[in-house]
């Protein structure tokens, strides 16, 4: 197949390029390099030491015998290269991963809020519209989340996307109905997630496009089979307050001999699976289309759910690290329970790679190998999710114990 | 109290800021004059002669001895502009017509469909994070539409804005929720007021806004009290086929010895209400906010349904005009029920101009008045919903019969 991985530079989009490439597929790369840009805005660097894309990509020539092609295509800016590069390739799929995906990042002031809408829903609604203008069948795989469904749902189970419902008429007759599951994001970023699912749902009903929306939970994991196989296609590790998610704040920490600092009570439940698993999801959902006039077809792409204060006392087991309670810069409730439905992947073949199996070799292999390049005034969070907080609760810096 | 309306030259900010000025409040129009350029980019002028917004502005001030505000600002593109309005002006509460309204015109090709969406998410965005970052306790009060719940909803009611439903759980057990009514928006120009709601239904959880969103029906009638005052305060009328409502259509295509061209069977059923009950709407809503903390507050602004064939009918027997159907550019049922409900405005004191009483006053003041400036090239619709549609279903011009 012919696939174009928009945002194949990130580190969701740049191993699920490798591992597609890997299969025999004939991938392009198109990416307007934004994260690496937003790493300089931050003073942040990833852990590991990622190359250049050039040498990304000629290393993976190396290595694999294999061809990836790149554009530097801004996907929210520039429809026209957008437009072309469509026209050019005649891609039978895209995987769409060109947003801004930290909810942090999103929240740190207006420019930041502006700038995440802007860019996703720009950058969603323009690969809509130019397929639609391209005349293409182009089957879309998109990267969305599990935050859309929103948090602390009391005995309900979350489903893949559509929600079972009775609705009462004016005359008492009970009516069953299908709906998107009522969203509730917790940060600009997750909301622009929810605004991407509205942009589909219309596209596929009105232009009969064919999309699939991945709703992922917390990736853990840094690297691949394919990112393994050579230094210079290593993965990105983010660890610093924007970027960082949880389990790697925690390997970081641990790795430099900081406590962990838990959020709050800890008592947040997430969604979580393998980096390694998220490429083979996206394969999986690539050879699994829906139909053209389908709705769009929803997947749950997570494999395991487990507490923050849990994920903590795993790695403090592992190396011996202690936990520290800190202020929860975020909206959310302190406690709450997940039940998530994937039995899609699951179905189709998808064999998790659980966390209590892979997250020795994290702490060995990346936080370890690379704790001497950790800048510890990156760590802490520095947004709040409201001016309201900025009084009562200070974003904490972690304490050092040695 | 102190208004910013924006979007205060179009054919409902007009209006009601003239209404609201009337009222004794402290008025300022923001506006980039948009909808007079689109007049330009499509050829088509309001059958209405309208001034230019400084001689609006200035009959306003000689006719009621009140000043009304303008600043000349593009809420989409220049938010720094919008922050000092806030901060200067430091309203009480704003009135958000900025968007584009046209269904047929954001369906007209990707430019205009990318214009749409960049444009009205982008304004309302850029309204609520600059509302946040001025600190100030501002009421958004935001026109949207009845069509983001798409229609054809058969023995149901559509209730205003949230749908209680019940959901069963895996233990057998069913809860009552309450949630925001599923969309199902029928063009580029409803999504994006379905975006909207979301980015609404954000900003008053995470920074407690005080938000009302209106879901409008089809607007009819031209003028108000105040427009009415003086031939320069007109409101404007538009009958071409982006920008015209349906009623406009058949009354120009009546005033001028046309048939009355009905799109398919004319059997869909929509919604409407009197532009001078759209600006008594507005009062009310502005004079009942939500309390901060709470759910974005809907109301259903609408007072009358109607078959599309039933209305040109109805203006058939007034002027002997013929009706004529000709294939429908639009993707939507051919016929739909429509049960809505709309309590809120009325137990808040509203009482309705009905159609039934106000349509010969359209059809002679308005239509009849300035049935020498209709250009007959106008009025056709040229966007075709989907590319699909092309071969077969041609949009038709209406046949003279006169």
């Amino acid at each position: 197949m012919r696939i174009i991985v928009f945002g194949g530079d990130g580190f969701c989009g740049w191993p699920a390029s490798l591992h597609l490439s890997d299969l025999g597929h004939e991938v392009m790369i198109a990416d307007n390099l934004s994260r690496r840009a937003i790493d300089e805005e931050l003073g942040a660097e990833s852990l590991t030491p990622i190359a250049s894309i050039a040498d990304r990509l000629a290393a993976w020539r190396e290595v694999s015998g294999r061809e990836i092609a790149f554009r530097d295509v801004d996907l929210a800016a520039d429809y026209d290269a957008l437009l072309t590069a469509l026209e050019e390739f005649r891609p039978d799929a895209v995987v769409h991963f060109a947003e801004q995906r930290a909810a942090p990042y999103s929240m740190k002031d207006a420019g930041h809020k502006r700038y995440t809408v802007d860019n996703n829903v720009r950058a969603t609604h323009n690969l809509l519209a130019a397929i639609v203008e391209s005349g293409l069948d182009v089957h879309v795989v998109h990267l969305g989340t599990m935050g859309v469904y929103g948090y602390g749902t009391a005995g309900m189970q979350i489903p893949e996307g559509y929600l079972d419902v009775q609705v009462t008429t004016p005359d008492g007759e009970t009516i069953d109905q299908q709906i998107l599951y009522p969203s509730n994001p917790g940060s600009v970023y997750h909301m622009t997630k929810v605004l991407d699912q509205h942009l589909f749902a219309f596209y596929a009903k009105n232009d009969r496009l064919r999309v699939t929306d991945l709703h992922q939970g917390i990736i853990w994991g840094t690297n691949t089979t394919q990112t393994s196989l050579d230094e210079r296609l290593v993965n990105r590790f983010d660890y610093d307050g924007d970027y960082g998610t949880v389990l790697n704040r925690f390997l970081v920490e641990a790795a430099v001999g900081y406590p962990l600092t838990v959020h709050g009570t800890g008592g947040q439940t997430r969604a979580f699976i393998h980096i390694q698993d998220m490429v083979r999801c996206v394969q999986i959902a690539i050879e699994n289309p829906p139909e053209a006039g389908d709705r769009v077809k929803i997947f749950n792409q997570m494999t395991e759910t487990h507490r923050v204060r849990d994920l903590a006392a795993q790695i403090a087991e592992i190396t011996g690290a202690r936990v520290e309670l800190t202020p929860n810069p975020r909206q959310e409730s302190a406690e709450n329970e997940l039940h998530v439905v994937n039995r899609s992947f699951l179905d189709l073949g998808l064999e998790p790679t659980r966390l209590s199996e892979g997250l020795l070799r994290e702490v060995e292999e990346t936080a370890g190998r690379y704790r001497d390049r950790v800048d510890l005034e990156r760590i802490p969070s520095r947004s709040l999710w409201t001016s309201r907080q900025a009084p009562g609760v200070p974003p904490s810096a972690p304490v050092p114990v040695a």
